[in-house]
């Protein structure tokens, strides 16, 4: 097959060489063998591409920026991120076209981030960050974390990821889903229209859900008043989960015990934007789920994996269901 | 027994109180019963409550600022810090009084803060706190931090939790120790003179041991500089074991990747102290190891248990071998 790997310079995230498309074919064995693979990183490279073309490698938002009709042979879309939120509402795909993301990739990385940011919402880290800025000594005790509840939005692989760790450090953790289907490291899930009822009693609340219709805006002013004051927020999710402005106006109110955002609605963040300097926040940019030593590997792993499950007329791990968003 | 619970009002640690004291008596059964209790916090209070007394409990520092020759009777002194180094060299210690500090009480919640700062030095959190302080949005990426290497400092019960939460995410543990004892949750353990050959392959260097005339400075700039570029730094010991004034200028020079610090050479830390705005480091008011909902009834727990052991003939527990200093 033509598999064209494509990304723009400007991308913030991680490239793919070719060097590593050949290390994972060979890993992957017949079935990452005989392929021709051309690299691309401006419109010329993909209109002189685009005959041949039947796979396309990129970013969600790299693919967005391409004509898609100009590739009459196209049939597999690789996204190399789990969101693929910039291409909904999907119309751009091509009928016959399928989607796959590299979701699962994420699980340990974005494991231990959610972990670290628990642990440093039970010790008041985020208050003493704002406390340093000011040059102030307040001696907040803390205890173990252990019996505190996370509530996860979201269990799959980053979700998930975050509560086989919680469930570690025995914090009880609640998974919040789509459908009613117990998960291995869940004490308990409900479905997506229960938050409400499981907010007032969240002392976590780790946002890792795909960003869709349904889930934008999802923690608006309205549901961050539920949780208690004790209560921490981490978005590893996308910015476009949470009502931004409502909930820098609830850290000035000193309404919930802190944050810890790691995806934001405008990213980089612009420099003059007053959230840099909202209390009990700490911001980190965009990193939490993205391990560079082994991310591209194991996307390309998931790619082949795909082709493989393609070759035998099964259903590809990762197809994105357009209907549902991811 | 006479047993004296002495603090003063101005003590930031946390407060026994005698409805605590009665509760731990009554769990450790006969060895807690019988005993007459007295509660002070001014001096006239310990003149009042010293002809008869037989037990201290107190911090270091306010048995620092009592005459214990006022005390004839005094048998044992309960420290209820781990760290006796206010008390160092001990000469104000009578003869024939056994000093006992609470060591193992910290565990649990050291663990969790050490684990806590190793995530946060692996996903570079000192340099992003930094960046936000500047409005600067630099993505950093991380990976995992199975297969980084820490070094442990002193793997007593700060230590050993540290060790025990960093092999759950697959860190290889190095511990230092007086002697050469292996420990079960360190991959080996080297006496502390060997600290240098370990320092340069050191990714998380954890300072968790007891501040004695031997390890006073101990992180000098000599030491500093054996460090890897890619180090970070954790202090939840005391502030004495590091030269502090070359930590700062080591972390300006980013000649390490960051520290997290909770213990200083002063504290609270004065409002004017340059370190408050040192590059890639981040502050906590020594609360690495105290967990308030646990931390009273833990320590009275371990002065019955050390009660216990002597009325056996035994050694207690928790004596502070006054030559070494811990």
């Amino acid at each position: 097959m033509h598999i064209h790997i494509h990304e723009f310079p400007d991308s913030p995230f991680l490239r793919l060489t070719e060097a590593e498309f050949h290390s994972a074919a060979a890993i992957a064995g017949p079935i990452g063998a005989g392929h021709r693979v051309t690299m691309g990183e401006s419109i010329a490279d993909y209109v002189a591409a685009s005959p041949t073309m039947e796979v396309l490698i990129a970013t969600p938002g790299t693919v967005r920026r391409l004509d898609l009709t100009l590739a009459p042979r196209l049939r597999i879309i690789q996204s190399t991120a789990a969101g693929v939120d910039p291409l909904a509402p999907f119309d751009m795909i091509p009928a016959g076209v399928k989607l796959l993301n590299n979701r699962g990739v994420h699980a340990d990385r974005a494991g231990e981030f959610a972990i670290m940011a628990m642990l440093m919402l039970g010790s008041h880290m985020p208050a003493f960050a704002t406390d340093q800025r000011a040059h102030r000594w307040h001696r907040r005790p803390s205890g173990v974390v252990a019996g505190k509840r996370a509530t996860i939005v979201g269990v799959g692989g980053l979700g998930g990821g975050a509560a086989r760790r919680a469930r570690q450090f025995a914090i009880h953790v609640t998974g919040i889903r789509n459908g009613t289907d117990p998960h291995p490291d869940c004490d308990e899930t409900y479905p997506i229209a229960a938050i409400d009822s499981v907010l007032p009693t969240t002392d976590f609340l780790v946002l890792a859900c795909p960003l869709t219709a349904g889930t934008r805006n999802l923690l608006d002013a309205r549901r961050l008043a539920l949780l208690p004051r004790r209560a921490g927020v981490i978005n590893m999710g996308r910015g476009g989960l949470v009502d931004q402005a409502a909930l820098v106006a609830t850290l000035h109110e000193k309404a919930i015990a802190g944050a810890v955002l790691d995806v934001f609605a405008t990213e980089p963040i612009p420099a003059d934007d007053p959230i840099w300097d909202a209390p009990h926040l700490i911001i980190t940019p965009h990193i939490s789920s993205d391990d560079p030593d082994h991310y591209n590997a194991a996307t390309l792993a998931m790619f082949f994996a795909n082709l493989a499950a393609l070759a035998a007329g099964q259903s590809p791990p990762t197809l994105v269901d357009l209907a549902k968003g991811y």
